[in-house]
C-alpha cells in the first residue's frame, strides 16, 4: 500500500506543478484586465462578474468536491489575484511600512516625537480648571524638561451634568500659559467645528477614544496640518485605529501621533487593560510614532510607573500622563491624577528624569 | 463567653441607635445646605470642603479606625447625605423610570414605537446604492407591511477606501422612495452638519454605535427635534449607552429609541455578542422604547430568527434588520444582508408576518 | 479598451474551467490515498510531505504570485482535498448535526431533557447547607412541579477559605431528600475520584464552569453513562464548549446536556453577559439539549424572568435557578438566589407555572 | 445665606466628630467579640444577626435617609469593623505582601526563580514528540545557558481527536534528557492521579490555563512540595489568580511561581492580550515570582521580542518560550513555536543572551 501511496504522491506532484502553471497564467491576464481598469478609473473588484465566473464553474463542477467547495477554492483563487492587482494600491496604505520604510517623526513645533529621538513626555492636568491651576502644572513640569503639556477645554463626559471644561476660554489659557513656560500645548477636540479655535490656539490636536472612529472629525482634522495624537478607542482593533489613521493621512495630515490608552477587558482590578502588544505591532506595521498614556490604561497610581517601563520597553516614543496640583479636588479624573511630588518620583523611578535632560540637550542643541 | 458575647452585643445595639440618631441630624443639616446652594446656584458637592473634613477626623482620630478606614467610612457617610440632596436631582435623570413612570412612546409619522403598541420592523439595505435597488426594498418591504425603512446615505468604514455612501444624493433618493411607497425613512448621521439635510429628508436620525459618545453629534441632534434611534457603543456599558441618552433627553429632544447591537467579546463564531440583558435593564431603568438590531449582532443569517424571538421575548419594541435585492453584490456588508426570499421566510418563522399586519390594524384603522 | 478587457475575461473563463479540471482530479488522487491512509490507520495530514509539496512548487514559482501567495494558494487546495477526506471523519464529530439528524433527548430517570418535550426546570439552592434547608426546598420545588433539585456538595470556591460545601455528606442529604419528594438530584462533581460517590447518590453530574477544560474530569465523566450538564466556561468559545461535549461522547456518554450560563465581558450591571446567540447555534450545530441558567447569567434577581423568556424564545429546552430558604444567609451566592415569594412569581411571570403542570402531564401520565 | 451655610457646616462639623467618637467605641467593642468568637472558633461574620441589627435600625429609623440607605450605611460600618477584626486574618492571606514582606525565592534544583535573582527562561517544545526531538532541544538551548526545559507529556487539547501527548513515557523522557544535559524540568499535570509519576520525573509540575481552576488539582499539588509554575487562566482576573496560588500555599507549599499568559479579549491580530498590569500587580500584591509566557501572550513569532522586553521592565522573573527543531511539523502549536536560528536572534535581541550567561555566574558562581 505505501508503494500505491507513493505511485499517487508522485501524480499529485504533477498535477500541483500543472496548477501552477495554469494559476500564474490566470495571474497575468488578471493582471492586465487590472491594468485597463485602472486606467479606466473603474473599480477593480467587481461583484456581479465574480459571481457569474462561480456559476460557471458550478454549473460544470464534475466532482468530487461539492459547489460550496468549487466556490469556496476560486474565491481565494480571484483574492489572490486581486491581491495582486492592489499591491500597487497596497502600497497607497499611507500608513503601512510597505509604502514608507523609514520611520515618521512628528514636530511639535520644535519637539520631535519618533524614530530615535528620545522618548516624549506629555504632561497635564485632565481638565483646564483654572489659570492658576494650569500655571501651577506648567511652571512645574517645564522645570523638569517636559515640553508638551496636555490639558483638555472640551470634555468627553459620559454624563451630560459632569463637568464639561471651559471650551474656548480654556484653550485661551493654555495658549497663554505655554507661552509663558516654552511649552508647546496639546488639547483634544471634539467638534470638526472648533478647528479655526485649536488651529489658533493649540499646538497638537488630540482625537480621543470616543471618536477614533467619528470619521467627520478625522477627515476634517486630515484636512488641517496640525500634528494629531490618535488615541486607539476603548475597544477598537489594531486594525480599526490604524485605518482610523489611514483617514488622517490619506486627507492630508501627516503629523500623525498614535496613541495607546488601554482597552476595555472583564480585569476588575484596572481601569483598562494597557495592550503592549498594539504598540508593538503599531510600531511593526506603520511608520507612525505611537505614545502610551499610562494615566488611562491603568486607572492607578502604584501602576504608572510599571506601565511607562513597559510602554518603552515594547518601543513606545512617549508617554501621556496626567498631573495636577490637587488632585483630590481636581474636577474630573480625580483618582488617577498625581500631585507634584509623586511627579518627582515617577520621573526618577521611571528614569525619566534623565531622558528629559538628554532630550532637551539633544532636541535643543542647548 | 457567650454570655460576655451577649453582653457586648447589647452594647453594640445601643451605639447602632446612637449612630442612627447622630446621622440622620447630620444628614437633615446637610439638606438644609444643599437647599440655599440650590438656592444660591452653587454646586452641592464641594472637594475642598469635603478634604478639609476629613483631615479635621483623622486629627482627632482616636483609633481602632486607621485613618484610611475613617476616611472610607465618612467617604460613604458624605456620599449618603449627597444622595438625599440629590434625590430631586435624580429625579433629574430624564431618562429614569423614576423621572417618568410610563413608557415613552416615539411617533415617527404615524408609527408609534414602544408602550404596547406593536413592535415594530426597521428593514432596508444596509446602504442605499441606487434608486432602482432602494426602490425594489421599498416595494418589496411595504407589502409585507413593515412602515419603516432604513438605508445609510453616509457610512462610517473603518478603511477610508470603502463605499462611503451615496450622502445627499442618497437621501434625497430615500425621501422619494419613502414617499411612493408610504414609508418612515431611517437613515444615520454622521455630521451635526448634515442636520439640515436630514431635517429635509430623513424621518429618524440613525446615531450609530461608533458615534454614541460622539458628544458634540448627541448635543446637535437633541436640540433637534427629530426621532432618534440611539445604536448601542461597540463596547458601551448599559450606563453609557443610557446616559449617551440623557444628552439628548438633556438638550430637549425627548423622542428617543434605544438600539442594542450586539457587543464585542471573545468569541469567534458570531460577529457581536448580542446583550438581552442590557435590553431587559434598558427598559427596566428607562422608559425609553429598545430595538434589537438581529442583523449587526450576530453577522450571520442562521441567526436571525433566533435573535429576533430572543430580543422580543425579553421585552423590546422592535427589531431592525437589512434586507438587499441581491446581498452577494452589495457595496457594504454582504455576507450579512438577506434577500427577499430568505426575508419570507424570517417574517413566517419569526411570526413577524401576524404582528405586521396586526398593526398595521392597529396603527392606521384600516 | 472595454473590448480588450472582454477578451482577456473569455481566457479566464477558460482557464477557470481548466483549473477546475484539473483541481477535481487532484482530488479524487487525493481521495484514493485517503482511503490508503485510513486503511493503514495513518494521519491523513502530513505536515513533512505537506512542506515538501510547497518547497517543490516555490522552487518553480514561475511569478507573478510571490512564494508566499502561491503557499497560501496551495494551503487552501491541500486543505480542501483534506475537507473531502475527511468528510467521513467529520461525520465522527458526535456532536455535530451531521452524524445525527435528530434530536437527542436526555433521560434523568424518568425526566425527559431536549426535543420537542417541554423545558425543564432545574431548581434548587447553590449550596446544601442542612437537612433543614433543603427539605424546606425540596418539599417547595416539589410541590410547584419541579422534577429536577440542582444542590452543591462540592463547591468551587475562589477563595480557599469560603465554605467549600458538605462533600459527601451533602451528597448523601441530597439522595434522601429527592426521594422523599420525588426529584431528581443534580449536583457538581469536581474530582474524577469522587465518581463512585456521585454514581451511587446523584442522578446527573453537572461539569462547571471552571472546569469545562478540566480534560481528565470529562475523560472520567465520559466513561460513566450517567446525565451530565455541561456548563460553558467563564470565557469558552462556542466550539470550545462544544469541543468539551465531544470529549463526553467520544469516551462514550451520550447523555450530555449543554448549559449556557453567561461570560465575561466589559459589562459592569450584570455579573456575567448572557449569550443567546451561543444557545441558538449549539442547537443549530449539535443535536443536544441545552439549558440556559438563568442565575449566573445576570447575577441579578430583577433579570431572571426576562433571560428565562430570552433563553426559552431562542430554543433553550429548560432552566436552571437557584432558590434558597432565606437567602440573606445563605453560605454561598447570597445576592442572586431567590426565596419562596419570589420563585413563584417567576413561574408565573414566565408562564413556567403551566409549562410544569403541563410537563408533569406529558412525562408521567397523570 | 453664605453666613447660614457657614454655621450649619459648623454644626455638621461637630456631628462628624461626635459620629466618629461613637463608631470608635463601636469598633473597640466589635473588637472584643472577635477576640471572643476567635477564641471560640466560630465565624466573626454572622448574616443572621447581621439582618436583625438592619432590621432593629430600620424600625426606629427617624428619616430623612431612607431604609434603604439606613442599611446600606449601617453595612458599610458593619463592615469597617469586620475588616478591623480580621486585620490579622488578613495576614493569613499567605500569598499577600502584607503576610510577608520580602519577595519569595523559589528555587527548582539550583535554579533559582525571583527576587534579585536573574530572570530565568523556561525554553522548549509544546509538547514532547520524541526522545530526537526533545535530545535536539534541550542539546540546543543548555549550550546557549537556559537552566529550565519546558516539555509537555499530557496536553490539554480542546479537540479529543488532537495529539494528547505521550504520556507517562514523555515524562521519562523528559528526565532522562534533563539529567543528560544538565537541565530541570518543567512539564504540565493535569491529573491529581498523576502526581506520583510528576514526582518522581518533573522537577516543576506547571497548572495549565484551563486548570486554573481545578481546585481539586490545585489541592492535591498543594499537598506536594514540588515547585508549581500556575498559568493564569484564560480570562480569570487578577484576584482569581492570586487565590489559586493561595490554594497552593494553603495547602503548605510555599513554592509556587506566577505565569501571565495573556488574556482573552476581542482583538484579533493577537492570539490573546499579554496584560502587564497583571504582572506588575502581582508584583505588587503578592510577594510570589512571576513569568511571562511570550509565546502563549501573542501567538506570534514577531511579537516575542517585544513582549519578552516588556515583560522583563514591568518587574517578571523570567520568561517562558517555545522551541522546536522544525516547527512547521510540530504535533501542537505550529504557528507559533520558533526554530534554533530564531532562537538566537531572540537570545540577542532581548538581551537575554548576556542575561543568562550572567545568571550562570550568579546562580552557580562559575
Amino acid at each position: 500500500m505505501q508503494e500505491t501511496i507513493q505511485t499517487l504522491r508522485t501524480r499529485i506532484d504533477a498535477l500541483n506543478l500543472q496548477l501552477l502553471e495554469i494559476l500564474s497564467e490566470r495571474a497575468k491576464v488578471a493582471e492586465e484586465i487590472g491594468e485597463l481598469q485602472t486606467q479606466m478609473g473603474t473599480a477593480h473588484y467587481d461583484p456581479v462578474r465574480e459571481t457569474e465566473m462561480l456559476e460557471a464553474l458550478t454549473q460544470t463542477n464534475p466532482g468530487p468536491f461539492t459547489d460550496a467547495t468549487v466556490k469556496s477554492l476560486f474565491k481565494s483563487i480571484f483574492q489572490a489575484s486581486m491581491q495582486l492587482e492592489d499591491e500597487s494600491d497596497k502600497v497607497k496604505y499611507l500608513t503601512s511600512r510597505g509604502t514608507r520604510g523609514e520611520d515618521t517623526v512628528v514636530y511639535v513645533g520644535d519637539v520631535a516625537i519618533g524614530s530615535n529621538h528620545a522618548p516624549v513626555l506629555v504632561a497635564g492636568p485632565c481638565s483646564i480648571e483654572s489659570r492658576e491651576q494650569l500655571e501651577a502644572v506648567a511652571r512645574f513640569v517645564s522645570e523638569r524638561g517636559v515640553t508638551l503639556l496636555r490639558g483638555g477645554a472640551f470634555k468627553p463626559r459620559t454624563d451630560p451634568y459632569s463637568f464639561q471644561g471651559l471650551g474656548v476660554e480654556g484653550l485661551q489659557l493654555g495658549r497663554e500659559v505655554c507661552d509663558t513656560y516654552g511649552l508647546k500645548f496639546v488639547s483634544e477636540i471634539m467638534d470638526a467645528a472648533d478647528l479655526p479655535a485649536f488651529a489658533e490656539y493649540a499646538d497638537m490636536l488630540q482625537i480621543g477614544a470616543r471618536n477614533m472612529q467619528n470619521f467627520t472629525l478625522l477627515k476634517a482634522v486630515g484636512r488641517s496640518n496640525k500634528p494629531v495624537l490618535l488615541k486607539r478607542g476603548l475597544s477598537a482593533t489594531i486594525e480599526e485605529w490604524v485605518m482610523a489613521a489611514e483617514y488622517l493621512l490619506y486627507e492630508g495630515n501627516p503629523n500623525v501621533v498614535l496613541c495607546e490608552r488601554g482597552v476595555r477587558t472583564f480585569e476588575k482590578y484596572t481601569r483598562n487593560t494597557l495592550d503592549v502588544s498594539a504598540v508593538a505591532l503599531a510600531k511593526l506595521e506603520t511608520h507612525l510614532p505611537v505614545l502610551v498614556d499610562v494615566t488611562h490604561s491603568g486607572g492607578r497610581r502604584d501602576l504608572l510607573v510599571p506601565l511607562t517601563k513597559a510602554g518603552l520597553a515594547v518601543g513606545a516614543d512617549g508617554i501621556m500622563i496626567e498631573v495636577h496640583p490637587n488632585p483630590a479636588v481636581a474636577l474630573s479624573d480625580n483618582k488617577q491624577q498625581i500631585d507634584f511630588g509623586t511627579f518627582d518620583r515617577y520621573l526618577e523611578e521611571t528614569g525619566y528624569h534623565k531622558k528629559l535632560s538628554q532630550k532637551r540637550h539633544e532636541v535643543y542643541g542647548f
